[in-house]
């Protein structure tokens, strides 16, 4: 089948063997696929990942154990779990020691004609949900897992730090709350997108000090820490969403004498995200920047890269 | 007055200027004071600090507008704050951007003849409390901390990263929860310390990945972060409490994976501390390895910055 590969280098091969399911496992046909910051990481080393990159998607099911679930559009939950482990038994899936993820650990990603899920993984897309808005369910969740880990409400004052894709739907996700909220990022007409939803924005260059309860870093760089620990509050929260290839020199003593909580944040729940969208509560055509097919991959992983790029999807079949 | 003060190296004076006290300070004649891993830590560089060193304390009031306390054995609260900003006025006075911390920032320490604190920072001392024990308040209280930011209950493992004073101090007050508790060093002797009171002990050298639910780091090392994130589980909880003068590189990918909350923990209330001391629930006299003269104060410092020491306190007067 053709494929989007990543070993040393980003390659594209026509010519890469069809998954395999086991009894578990449903067979999808990929309808399309979304490149995220994480894919972009990888291909500069973080994880040591080698296959099919790619982990956000929406697909038809063309085989599995469960007929009335073959030629569903579904997307799918990334981390493929053990099912027995402590985590496992106590709603932690998502940290199970055995996992495979989708397209970064152990498991052949998305950027391909096929890719295999677990059944368990799958989730039906309503009629009202279009391919392209389906992309976004997997990045979307990751938005909400922050309303799972932390209390947001009217009174809160939350900075996102980052103006890409993630800080755009942590930006709609957490404007849900009605708390008071700014989105700071480099980028002027990335930060725009946010008028229409009558979400505040500034330029990096114009934030100084700041006093807020919760700073979100998504900004992808190592120095998106520094800045929060500027401007989060003492005995403020810091949800960190930002996965980098590279190590950080981090000031822990502001954390210790601000007693600033560091909470680490990743995958989330898909069906906040799937309702979101499908009640209009959140808009995701602005973001996406550029459509391109699976044999153009390499160039839409160039493309993606740049700065005053958003989303970049791959129709794949 | 004879004090022990750092300017650019410590130095012992024995013509030092005594303290004016200003409408609602005490006069505090100094009895005992303690050497903390922060007052070491200072002499490195660390807060940029010079003045009189020195924030553990016991004394007696000479001088204040209140006739009742006059004359009374005191301990106080290191951080002096506004009373009128946001966080005076919300329960956070320690946070109060305009502080002033006793012998760490703007404000003369406890190394000297005299102190002086706003009543409102003193508490006083019931007799069962000795002033060798007094003198422990102040970091007991910043181990209390940790119950006031953190649930800990029986169902819980914790582990505590560093034999040093505070790590002892912080034990013996996770134990008052029941927990799963194992305090892990570099120390054989220190260690031994604990077999008193029932609690685990590990040399670090025999800690291989673990799986707690908390971690608390006191080891006073830039190191020490590194081992919490092998041995924290995912979702768990990281204590912050160690400061050092140095910038540390910390892998924040291992925080975002694992969604592990990292919680900065500094000085804590001193009402508990207290009344554990006064309860026996606490027993503090092993932990002193020396008592100085304030004269031989240098000496004093460079004894207590030996691995094999723990507390080391010095008389004043």
């Amino acid at each position: 089948m053709r494929a989007l590969i990543f070993e040393n280098s980003l390659q594209f091969k026509d010519n890469y063997p069809a998954p395999q399911i086991k009894h578990d496992d449903a067979l999808i046909r990929v309808s399309y696929a979304g490149i995220c910051n994480t894919d972009l990481e990888i291909t500069k080393g973080y994880m040591g990942f080698e296959g099919v990159l790619g982990h956000e998607f929406v697909g038809i099911v063309e085989q599995c154990s469960n007929s009335e679930i073959v030629g569903k559009r579904v997307v799918g939950e990334i981390n493929v779990a053990c099912g027995k482990c402590f985590y496992c038994s106590n709603q932690m899936p998502r940290h199970c020691k055995k996992r495979s993820v989708l397209g970064i650990l152990n498991r052949d990603g998305v950027f391909a004609e096929y890719t295999t899920l677990p059944l368990d993984n799958l989730h039906l897309i309503p009629d009202s949900v279009s391919d392209e808005e389906a992309i976004f369910i997997e990045p979307l969740a990751a938005a909400f897992e922050i309303l799972e880990q932390v209390d947001i409400s009217p009174e809160h004052s939350v900075c996102i730090l980052g103006d890409g894709k993630l800080g755009i739907l942590i930006a709609q996700v957490l404007s849900l709350t009605n708390c008071r909220l700014l989105l700071v990022g480099n980028h002027r007409e990335k930060l725009s997108i946010m008028d229409e939803f009558g979400i505040k924005t500034m330029m990096k260059s114009d934030l100084t000090e700041g006093q807020f309860d919760i700073v979100v870093d998504c900004t992808g760089s190592p120095s998106g820490m520094k800045t929060a620990l500027q401007v989060v509050r003492p005995r403020g929260k810091i949800i960190l969403k930002t996965t980098v290839a590279k190590k950080s020199v981090v000031d822990l003593n502001a954390i210790v004498i601000n007693e600033i909580s560091l909470i680490g944040s990743r995958c989330g729940p898909f069906a906040p995200a799937i309702e979101a969208i499908a009640s209009r509560n959140i808009d995701l055509i602005p973001l996406i920047s550029r459509e391109f097919k699976l044999e153009d991959g390499v160039e839409a992983f160039q493309y993606a890269a740049r700065k005053d790029v958003l989303k970049v999807i791959i129709k794949i079949t």
